[in-house]
């Protein structure tokens, strides 16, 4: 499977979206993008650390990117982190 | 000056490190490294938001980090983004 999978961090217990990251990596996607805006961008970095210590050499950071966008008029910051899984 | 200016994003309001940039940049600095730990990683990418959308193509994100550190026992997320002027 070549596609990517994705994950919106939100309001959730951090818990809840580790499980998420390991059910689409057994799913077989290589690739998984987190994303977090405002003030869930933390807890998208604190996502990416659980499953970096977690899975240790199997996880590979490809990419973050950083920005914003506009949500209602209103400019909201966003984080987009892609992790790839090693075999 | 070919050094590195830094902020560490902590729990002063976001105007406050604007500020700060500003400085930094017009004391020559090239660069400036904005660290956020924790909570506040979420405010140091809207300090590259509000400094991006005053300074427009006069600012390039060269780099963007994240990781974790063990500070007195907890593991404690992070984020550092590196800007540059240009002129």
């Amino acid at each position: 499977m070549s596609e990517r999978g994705e994950i919106s961090v939100g309001n959730r217990p951090l818990g809840d979206y580790i499980v998420s990251a390991a059910i689409l990596f057994n799913q077989g996607y290589r690739q998984v993008l987190i994303r977090g805006r405002g003030n869930n961008i933390s807890k998208a970095v604190a996502l990416y650390n659980a499953l970096k210590e977690r899975m240790g050499d199997a996880l590979k950071l490809v990419d973050v990117r950083i920005g914003s966008n506009e949500v209602r008029g209103r400019i909201v910051s966003f984080i987009e982190i892609l992790i790839e899984r090693i075999y």
